[in-house]
């Protein structure tokens, strides 16, 4: 808010009052949405007529991830030299390419360590530079896939991304280890599933909890799949999103 | 057995039975041991007396674990650039140090990938250059620790290094994911369990079978607390062992 307040030039208190649809604190990027929303509300309430690259600046402050939560549908954050030019756009808009994100929750306990913490660490890890090296490439390979809709493509880029993460975090010094068995089981019920010809891809973010993506065609089999399964605690269900947006004027 | 044969200037058969005190194909190394002992008792048998490095040579043809099988107590593969020096010695025999291996068998399922497979696969995944790259060092590491019996340092470089391992496989293209949730589920409660001041670190084989090592003294305490955890299958104890020999001339 002080961000807001230099920009506008105003020294006025503001009272935030936020929501959240889904869990917060269990790695589903939670601060994101809210950070977004924080950006976009404080600074129409500001008086100020952003535009969307200038508040995906001002949501990064918040949270890295927030920036990637203004513009719809699906978008690429450029990670840019300096805070000027770190901000997200969007590579196709929500209704390019059906795609559900089915995220089957095994923890509701908050994360010990926080994604930024999480992140000051990874260069301690011997893991870290060969990751980062790898980036560009698979954001590559990512993107055109996405323009393409190939879902194998995208989806085995995904996995093998949010691996990588996760095993910079547990080669960290100290480590930190956010699968839990729940986790495990479900990367190897997603391969199984693959295996039986059910299209569906797993991805993480810096927790537990599991994102399985598919076709919105498959929704529901997967939906069906996971009721059965042991540590699954609850499934939320999203889609490409239409950005951040005010909903009461 | 050709390579003895080849060795010894026979043609002779031989009739080979094999029994292991523990299970097989399920990531305990259980070729090593065997391999191990068939180099020695082929060696023997046909009349061979073959030095130790000859044997570990030897051994390692049949797999590369089973060089370290050939020396007692604690050893070093010493990678080479031949066949004719990359064998396993001795760094402390048996008596250096009591340490326990204790054993969490969370699945006795032969594994579908084996290691040989897994090992030629390593090579496509984006992180394998960065592990070989950090592995001179953690063994520089690792022998300190083990030469000054000072478990806390060997401990944390030996779940880096298994964690790493691990990380190299779920990245290979394809992947291979080797943990379960048994896995999973033990690693977090080893390191509960350190948190707590019982001192003991986990590392993995290319399996999903944990090694949970600990000081003689606390090995009571670890199996007792293994006994309480789901999806502990069976415990097995183990500690430094003498090496091969013959026991039945």
């Amino acid at each position: 808010l002080d961000r807001v307040r230099a920009m506008a030039g105003l020294r006025a208190r503001a009272k935030v009052i936020s929501e959240n649809s889904f869990p917060v604190g269990v790695g589903l990027a939670s601060s994101a949405s809210g950070f977004a929303a924080l950006s976009l509300a404080a600074s129409r309430a500001a008086g100020l007529k952003l535009s969307q690259r200038e508040l995906s600046i001002l949501a990064r402050f918040g949270s890295g991830s927030a920036c990637r939560s203004i513009p719809g549908g699906f978008t690429e954050w450029t990670a840019g030299t300096s805070s000027e030019d770190s901000f997200a756009k969007q590579i196709a808009p929500p209704e390019h390419w059906e795609l559900r994100d089915v995220i089957a929750i095994v923890s509701r306990a908050h994360k010990r360590v926080g994604s930024t913490e999480g992140h000051s660490l990874a260069p301690t890890s011997h893991l870290h530079q060969a990751r980062v090296a790898s980036v560009a490439d698979r954001l590559a390979q990512a993107k055109t896939a996405l323009l393409e809709r190939d879902l194998a493509t995208l989806g085995r880029i995904m996995e093998e991304d949010a691996v990588s993460m996760h095993a910079v975090m547990m080669t960290s010094r100290p480590p930190i280890y956010y699968w839990l068995p729940g986790s495990i089981r479900l990367i190897h019920k997603v391969q199984n599933w693959r295996a039986e010809g059910l299209e569906v891809y797993f991805t993480f973010d810096a927790g537990p909890n599991i994102h399985l993506i598919c076709q919105a065609a498959d929704q529901a089999e997967v939906e069906r799949r996971l009721k059965d399964i042991e540590g699954v605690l609850e499934v939320i269900v999203s889609g490409p999103g239409p950005g951040a947006r005010v909903i009461e004027p």
